[in-house]
Order: C-alpha cells, then sequence, then structure tokens
C-alpha cells in the first residue's frame, strides 16, 4: 500500500481519495494523520467526507484535536483552499461535523468568521457564513434553576444568552426557552416544561437574505442555524439580520439604478471607484440602446414625410420607460420581501397588463385634447393609441422580467427599471411608428 | 368668574385658555375638572399645557386619575381630535407629562397604540407614536438580586425584560442595564456598578427611520425614548425598527421607481389599487416631458435639414437619465442609511461632476469610430461631445437633486430617478442640438 505521507506530498487530491476508500479502519487513519505537517493533515481531514471525519476526529485524543483545528484555522490552509481546483474543492469543501464546525468556530473574531466559514464548506451568501458557534444551551431534564446556574458559568463568552438552546445528546434541537421564561419561572419548574418545541429554524446553506427576513417575519431575537443533519451548529442574531437585510436592499437599490452597489461607504468611495462601477452598466445600456438607432433608420422615410412624429419620440418613450419602471420596481421589491414566487406568474402578469391598459387609457384621454388642438386629430390618433399600446405592453415587460430573472438564476433587481427602459424604448418606437404608418397611410 | 362648565359646553378653547390663565390655584383647577363629562374633561386637560397638566393630575385622587385616563382613551376623544380645528389642535396637543403618558399607553394593544400616541401630541412619522410603555425599570441604589426579583414580578407585561433602565425618582433615565449582566452579576452587587451610563437615546418627536437606523447602528435591543425634560416615556424595540426600515426601504423602492408604495402587499392589491399608486406619477412626468416637445419644436427646422439627428435622440436622452439615475439612486442610499449630510453637498456635487466627465468620455472614446464610420465624422464628432456633456450635467443634477430636496424636507426618493430623468431629457435635447447647430454650422 502506498503510503499516504508520499501522496500528500503531491497534493495529489484523486489518489488520496482512492487511499482513504481502500483503508477502512478509521483508526488506521487517525494515525497516519497526526504524522502528516499540519497543512496536510488539514486537507486530508477535509477530503474525508463528513461522517467519516466525525469518527476519525473522535478517534483523536483531545491534544490532538486541538491541534487538527489549530491547523485548519491557518491562513496557508484558507490559501490552499482558494487556489486550489475547482473540482477538487467540491470534495474539499463537505459539510464539517457538528462538533467539529463549533469548535472550529469558536472564538473566532467576526473578521476571521468569514475566512473561517469559507473553509467550512459554506458558499457565498450562506447563512453557514453569518453564524456565530456562541450560544448557550440547556437540557431538557433540567431545572430553570440549573439551567440559569450553567448560563451563569457559559454566558460570559456568548453573543446572546437571551435564546437557550434545548438540545439532545447528538446535538439535535427539542427547542427554545427564553433567558426571560427561565428567569420568571419557578427555580425547579423543567425546562422540559418551560420550553417552545415550535422553533424556527435557518440551515447552514440557506441563503443568508432569507435567513434574515424569517427573523424579522418572525421577531426573533436569534435563530438557530442547523446543518444536514438538523444538528445545530451556530445562530444568528438579529443585529446581524439587520445589516444583511441592509446591504441587500443597498443592493437592490443600487441596481434599480443602473449601478452595481458600492462596497464601502459613499464619501469614502473615491472618484475611480464610483465611475468603475456604474461604467459596466451604462456601457451595456448605451450599446442596447443602438436598437433604437435601428427602428429609427427603418422608418426614416416616414419620419423625414412627417416630421412631426419626431417631436413625440422622447415623451412616448419616457412614458413607456416610468410605466415599466413602475411594475418592476414593485415586484422586485415583493419578491424580496417574500411576498411574491414565480408560481404567482400569470396572475400577476395578467393583472398587470390590466393596469398598464387602465394608465394607458386615462393618459391617452387627457392627451387627447391638447395633442389634436396643437398638432391635428390624425398625430393626436396616432399618439393616444400609442399610449395605450406603449403602457399595457411596458407594464407586462415590467412585471415579466424580473420574476423570469429570478427563475433563472438572476438577481430581479439587475434586469429591472434601466434594462426593462431601454428594452421598451426600442420596442416602444417599433410600436409607434408602426401605428403611424397604419393610421396615416404612409 | 364664568363657569367653566358653560365654556367647554360650547367648546370655546379661546375663551377655555383665558379661563385656566386666570385660574391660578391649580386644586381648583382639579376641582372644576372632575365635575365635567369625561369628553369635556379630556379636552380641557389636554389644554392645560405639560407642567400644569401633572400639577393638577397629582392632585387628583387615584380614582379620578383612573377615570381621567379612561376619558383620554375613549373614541370620541379621538374623534374630537381628528375634527378640531388645525389652530386649536395645536393647543390640544401639547405634549402630555411623561408619568400621564406611560399610564395612558399601559396596557393598549398595537392596533390602538396608533390612536392613543396621536392623541398624546406625537406627530405622524415620529418615535412616539411606535414606542411602547412596557419596559422594565430598576434603581441605581438596589442590589442585582433586588433588581432580578423586581423584573420577575413586572416582567410578564413587558415587550422586552432584555434591557433594564435604571431611573431616578423624576423618571430620569440614569443607565441602562442588561439582564444578561444581572443574571451573571453576583446577586449582592449594586444596579449603580453594573450600569452602563452611557446610553443612546431617542426623542418622542425625532422620525422614527432615524431612532431605527441608530438601533441598527447599535446593534440594540431596545431604545429608550425620552420626552423633551429627558424623562423616560416608552421604547422601541429592534423588531418594531426592523419593521420601520422595511417599510422605509419599501417607500423608496417604489419612488424609484415613480410609484408611491402599497400599503398593503402586493398580491392583496388590487387592478384600482395598483393603478391609482401610479398613476399621479405617471400624468406628473408625462407633463413634464411635454417640455421635450417644445425643446424639440424650437429646433425642428435643425432636424428637417439634419434627420440623421433623431436616429440619436433616444440613446442620448437614455444615456443621461441612466447616469442621472446612477447617481441619484446612490445618494437617495446613502443619506437614507445616514451616510451623507446636507453639509457635504460642495465636495459630493464636485466629485459626481468628475464622474460624470469620466464615464461621459469613456462612452465618447468607445462611440467615436462606429458613429463615424456609419454616419461620418461631423455627426460623430456632435454625438461625442454631447455625450461627455450630458453625462456629466445628469450625475451633477443627480446628486444635486436629492440633497436638495431633502433640505427643503421633501423625501429625496421622490425627486430621483424618473424626474431626473425627465428633467435630463429635456435639458439634454437642448444640449444636443446646441451642439449641434455650432458644430454643423446650421
Amino acid at each position: 500500500m502506498t503510503d499516504l505521507h508520499d501522496l500528500v506530498g503531491h497534493r495529489d487530491v484523486a489518489r488520496i481519495l482512492d487511499w482513504l476508500a481502500d483503508e477502512h479502519d478509521d483508526h488506521r487513519v487517525s494515525e497516519e494523520l497526526v504524522r502528516l505537517p499540519h497543512v496536510e493533515r488539514a486537507i486530508v481531514f477535509r477530503l474525508l467526507g463528513k461522517d467519516r471525519a466525525l469518527s476519525v476526529f473522535e478517534k483523536l485524543d483531545p491534544s490532538q484535536q486541538a491541534e487538527l483545528i489549530e491547523g485548519l484555522r491557518t491562513e496557508e490552509v484558507a490559501d490552499l483552499l482558494e487556489r486550489i481546483d475547482p473540482d477538487d474543492r467540491a470534495h474539499l469543501l463537505d459539510e464539517l461535523p457538528a462538533k467539529v464546525a463549533k469548535r472550529l468556530l469558536a472564538g473566532v473574531s467576526p473578521e476571521e468568521r468569514n475566512r473561517t466559514t469559507l473553509l467550512m464548506g459554506y458558499g457565498p451568501s450562506t447563512t453557514g457564513r453569518i453564524m456565530t458557534p456562541e450560544f448557550v444551551t440547556a437540557r431538557a431534564s433540567e431545572t430553570a434553576a440549573s439551567a440559569l446556574q450553567r448560563i451563569r458559568r457559559a454566558g460570559v463568552d456568548a453573543e446572546t444568552i437571551y435564546a437557550v438552546w434545548v438540545l439532545d445528546d447528538e446535538r439535535r434541537l427539542l427547542g427554545v426557552v427564553s433567558l426571560k421564561t427561565l428567569v420568571l419561572a419557578q427555580p425547579d419548574d423543567r425546562v422540559r416544561d418551560l420550553m417552545d418545541t415550535d422553533v424556527t429554524t435557518a440551515s447552514t446553506d440557506e441563503d443568508q437574505e432569507a435567513t434574515a427576513r424569517r427573523i424579522q417575519d418572525h421577531d426573533l431575537l436569534a435563530i438557530p442555524v442547523l446543518d444536514r443533519e438538523r444538528r445545530l451548529v451556530g445562530i444568528v442574531t438579529f443585529d446581524d439580520a439587520m445589516d444583511v437585510l441592509e446591504e441587500e436592499d443597498t443592493e437592490d437599490i443600487a441596481r434599480l439604478g443602473a449601478s452595481e452597489p458600492l462596497d464601502r461607504p459613499y464619501l469614502g468611495s473615491s472618484v475611480a471607484l464610483l465611475a468603475r462601477k456604474r461604467a459596466v452598466w451604462l456601457l451595456v445600456l448605451i450599446v442596447a440602446a443602438t436598437l433604437t438607432i435601428n427602428v429609427l433608420q427603418y422608418f426614416e422615410e416616414t419620419l423625414e414625410t412627417v416630421i412631426t412624429l419626431a417631436l413625440f419620440i422622447p415623451l412616448l418613450i419616457d412614458t413607456g420607460g416610468n410605466a415599466g419602471s413602475q411594475a418592476s420596481t414593485v415586484l422586485v421589491r415583493a419578491m424580496a420581501v417574500g411576498e411574491v414566487r414565480f408560481a404567482d406568474l400569470p396572475g400577476i402578469v395578467w393583472r398587470e397588463a390590466r393596469v398598464g391598459v387602465v394608465l394607458g387609457a386615462m393618459l391617452a384621454a387627457i392627451g387627447f385634447v391638447p395633442v389634436w388642438t396643437f398638432f391635428g386629430w390624425e398625430i393626436a390618433v396616432v399618439v393616444c393609441l400609442t399610449l395605450v399600446t406603449i403602457c399595457t405592453w411596458a407594464t407586462f415587460v415590467g412585471a415579466l422580467m424580473p420574476l423570469v430573472a429570478r427563475r433563472i438564476g438572476i438577481d430581479p433587481a439587475v434586469v429591472s427599471a434601466p434594462i426593462i427602459t431601454t428594452f421598451v424604448d426600442a420596442t416602444g418606437l417599433l410600436i409607434y411608428f408602426s401605428i403611424a404608418r397604419i393610421t396615416l397611410g404612409i
């Protein structure tokens, strides 16, 4: 049998995996493990897979466990994981057992938390990235007085002691009891009778925003974060949830305004950074807007015949853009706060189309007489018919696009107001000149 | 001397105020007060002014106090206050003494809170409207054990017992001690030594959003709300703050998208409601957009001479609108989260103008060759000069308008993306055709 030490020296992930698959004795693996230098040890440990990692971890003695955890936390391991081949990384970043995860996260500063959670196999923007392992627990069988005693001992380091999590021997969550309940209870009341078993939970691989919205919707102080086996690995507190929501809202607002969010405060951003965050969008949009040149070129003859048509171009495309933005921003927000799902699409599109007709008809009714007075009834008919059609079309597109974007995995805010406006401009001109040609007979 | 009973019968606010000014004996006032029917009693009490109200209130015996509070809470009094002459209302709605305010709010359901706080003289969107009087207090001189004992008695009704407010005899705030600290402390530690005297506070007449942002920025569980004399009248908890922020962000996003926020969930809104929330903005914007017709009419001759100029109208005004929206949405957000103030205006405008030049120059550099190839160098010069000028102008306007709006008391989100786009469209056309006339010599 090849020596594990040699394989690791070559960073040959496939063959290490083979070696681990052939070696069924976890005790032997743990022995080989401690012989490796600490970076290599971390790699092999991360390649074990979740269940086996726990079994191997438990065969190490406490000082070896501490050494392994220490090794997993070093910058070299983090760097290595960042540089490694993406296929190999998938093997390396399977979820860690809850027991190891908690130890790994303990005492990590908020600044280091991001690096450590990356290492633990939690993807970007997942709840695993923002959870803290500093919580307090109780046993179902103990009394309120004993639970309070335990909290007094453990509480100083905990992020919050106001929610006390009740766990079984396997770290599975049985319920939650608030510090308020414990303080107000009789000392000999049992935790079992005080705890609330209907706990709102989050999971490590869930999107941060979804977890934060749940904290907000249920007015929670903290939410427990469970791994795939429903074991408690961390909590997210309300203040971190507020920060996540503020950041998400800032991102949405930036994208609704056709730029990428700044990653630092506005006043601390340089001219170069501000320009960079906007340049790509501005460029994408102007390239898209060249479509309007093509449309107008196609109708150049019509335009030369009735130059008056040109006068209404900005007004009509602005109105279309506004009607589209109205629909899309309302929907982007409704999706962000979780009010609307893809399944609601047919109902929404039908509803929005009717809203568009109503708005277009209103504008046409108000505009008809003034346009007739100044530009004659033919232009008035063309402009007013266009208003109804453009408003309906823009509202329809504005409602449809964010929902479709979410479905195909794009942030709905990205395809919102500015992109819809540009798209509606080009198609709106097509509508306008088609109606003009038919109505004016040119 | 006229009888107070008669004056009140006529609802003659001016003469009641005179009577109260002439009558210096608060004991006499309290005696007259209890002789009045309860609606009238409430009116006279609300006309007393803050200091005197407290003095008169304290001269009533406990059952009379309870009766007065009961009377202040009735729907008739609330209706009366809604219907009353605005000038008289200012007298009626002076802030209530903290002691009376707390009693008035106690036991009020969240649904009734809004009505009750209106009655207490707190304006719309102020912190007074969302505070709750259900908090727990401690004395600086007592021990941790005694404070915990007090919390056990009072805690069941409190909204949160995790922040314990330390007050002096006059209800002035001395500090705060967390339940965590009390639980972890030695039983005979003094609250005085445990409390934190550096308390972040809010005031009753402060804007709700400002208070909510402060809760978020300081990661607070609850913030104490003080009246003009710095007496504690209520608290706002983090969950209410999260709701306020979500609502404010929804409002900003709706306005950035040119509509008014919905006051109910999207799926629960009818076509008529959706249309109504958008109709006014759409109408305002289309009326503003008629400016573009005037500008184009003014340049109609130029347009007829060089019809090619028409082809670039949508592209140029879209780009101006996008550049303006980028600047304004970023600033609206920076103001909402409290990063930017009016005093920063000169720096911001100067910075944004430079960002605009950079972006415009970039677009012009990229666009010059394609436009030259298809439309000749003269059009290319006009279009590219216009791009630089419009981007600079739009970014400048987009940065300026939200700040000025806030200064004159308008929600910055209202003047953002859509209004700026429309304004930049009209002025952009002016820029475009002026450059064309000069460059092409027509």
